[in-house]
Order: structure tokens, then C-alpha cells, then sequence
């Protein structure tokens, strides 16, 4: 299994910091992961913004050399990690313009001319881990679920990848992560599938 | 009462910069309306991309001079409305780092320990107009709504900005959009709240 982890979080010496340290020990245990590729997005300086006009059409995206690289890790990747604080609600400006530069049509997905698209990243899994500073419940109760819906069914399932697991850890500035962390290095050594 | 534009699309030439054209020409035919103000994000070369680390906090952005123009301009405005094409769900990345950059901490919202903070932008009404490739009911039933609840309760109603009102407009790629740009056109003529 082939393991591409994406951080997004400007500082490495932060809570997400310490998962992808977790994330990273846990694969390098685990006997069933072959090999470990991490997308820094703000180490890579990635820009997450989107132009298009009539010289620059937005249907030829997937062919944008710029992101080829991207790509290539996509397409290489059995299982997609995503680390990431959660801000009003969502992920980072810089992941979601990730999302927009690199998740392209005919590379992430074709138009079929119906209302959902032919994904064309099909049988790989995703694992999205999130901080963020108020209770775990809170999205869930006010929030209308937002943060899963985005991901899971605007993104994921669009393009195909139809395993999405969450992990989703509220109160990020209290004391006591240690047994979160745990958790998570104790998953990825695991993980099998 | 004064209008802020905030505009988010890589091409003035596409439906959201007709759009555009015809909230100004509404704006301007209404007695109503003291002053309008546009912010067009990509002209402006916004940088969405928060950044902090333990020298420069997040605590401390509501005083980074890189955004003080921006703040001054939602205190001015007594309206925002917010144009903008829906991608993976939801505004570009472009839009959400403005929220990410520009929202912060002091100016937008002050902690109250509580889970809900207190808003600072009260007063101030919101309307958003977006565009989508999909049916308009598609997001309602497919994506449980993301887009609004994103909008209004991750971000507006978090800052006090109570009234939230949405025009989305879907099939963009259709025909006929001439009814939309004169609705759009005739309701920002008669606005009067």
C-alpha cells in the first residue's frame, strides 16, 4: 500500500505537527505500507489559486504542467492522508485550492452530462484528520455537519474515492493530546486497508 | 446606506462579471445607496494564505497593516454582497482565505469561552450570489446544503452578521441567463434594507 499524507498547517510545531509525526512513525511500523510520500502544502509554497480566461481555459487544467506533480502523487497513492485545522468551519484556504488546481476534470473526473460525474480516482481510501479549538460536537450539532459534507460528498465521493474515515479532534488548545496522538500512531501501525 | 462588493472570479468576462455589472447599475439607480465600494479579490492580488507561527501569532492579525484596508471597508459597508462561482461545493479558495486573512480574532469576533463567540460585525447584512454548473436544487439535495450552512452559520452568523440572503444560480452553461442578470438587476434597484 502506497501512503501520500497532504499536511496543510503553516507551523509544524503545532498539534497537527504532532499527528503527522504520529502518522508517519505508525506507517513506518506498519508491514503492510510500502512506501510514505508527505505533501507539505505550505513547505511546497502550493498556489491554491485557481485562474482561467479565454486563453487559459479551465478544461485544460489536467494538462497544466505546473501541477503534474500533483497529480503523479495521486495517481501513485492507494490511501490519501489529510492533516488540516479546521477554520470557519472547513479546512484551509490552501486545501481547498488545492483541491481546485490539482482535482481536475478528465484527471479527477469526467462529465457525464448527468448530475454526478464519473470519478476517475476510484479505489483509493482517504483519512482525513482534524483539529480545531471548540468541542467535537459542536460542527455536528451547529454546524449541519458541514466539514464531512465538504469533503466526503462535494469532493470525495465526486471523484470517486468512496472510503472516507475521519478522525476529528475538538478542543485542540486543552491539555491532555497525548492520548489522541496515541490513537492515531496506534491506527496507522494497524491500518490495513 | 454604503455597499461593499466583494468580487471572486478569475474572469470579468464570465456570468459573475455580469452579474457584477448589473448589482453596480442596481446599486447606482437606487436613492437608497450612498456609496458603493467594489473589492475585486483577483485584480487585487489578494493573498489568502494565512499564515502564524510562535513569532508572528494568529492572536495578533486583526493588527496586520497588510489587511488593514480590507477591515476598513467591511466597517464602512452597511451591506456586503459577496459574487462568487460554487467549486467542490462551495467559493473558491480565493474567497475563503479572505475569510481566513480578514475575519480575525478582535475585529470580527471577540472569544467568550463559550462554544458561540461574540460577533463584531453586527448590524451588517450579507447578500451572497453564486453560480453553479449543476441544477440549483442540486447542492439542497445532494450536498445537505453545505454552501449556505458554510456561509451563514460557519462564518456570518459567527461575526453577528444576522441577515444572510442567497441568490444561487444554477446551469450556468445553459442559455437564458438574461432573466437572472435583470432579476438580479431589479432587486438591487428597489433594495431597501
Amino acid at each position: 500500500m502506497n501512503v501520500l499524507i497532504v499536511f496543510t498547517h503553516p507551523n509544524k510545531e503545532s498539534l497537527n505537527g504532532a499527528f503527522l509525526k504520529n502518522v508517519v512513525k505508525g506507517c513506518k511500523e506498519n508491514g503492510l505500507i510500502k512506501d510514505i510520500q508527505l505533501l507539505d502544502l505550505y513547505e511546497e509554497n502550493f498556489n491554491p489559486i485557481l485562474y482561467f480566461d479565454e486563453k487559459n481555459k479551465r478544461r485544460h487544467m489536467h494538462k497544466n504542467p505546473v501541477f503534474a506533480k500533483y497529480r503523479e502523487l495521486l495517481l501513485w497513492a492507494d490511501k490519501v492522508v489529510f492533516i488540516y485545522p479546521i477554520w470557519w468551519g472547513r479546512p484551509p484556504a490552501m486545501l481547498l485550492g488545492y483541491f481546485d488546481q490539482v482535482f481536475s476534470a478528465h484527471f479527477a473526473y469526467k462529465n457525464t452530462g448527468k448530475y454526478t460525474a464519473k470519478g476517475l480516482l476510484k479505489g483509493k481510501s482517504v483519512i482525513c484528520i482534524s483539529t480545531m479549538k471548540g468541542p467535537r460536537m459542536y460542527p455536528f450539532f451547529l454546524l449541519h455537519n458541514v466539514h464531512k459534507n465538504l469533503m466526503k460528498k462535494a469532493v470525495f465521493q465526486f471523484v470517486g474515492m468512496k472510503k472516507v474515515k475521519f478522525f476529528e479532534f475538538g478542543n485542540m488548545e486543552a491539555s491532555g493530546q497525548a492520548k489522541k496522538l496515541e490513537r492515531i500512531y496506534r491506527y496507522f501501525r494497524k491500518m490495513n486497508s
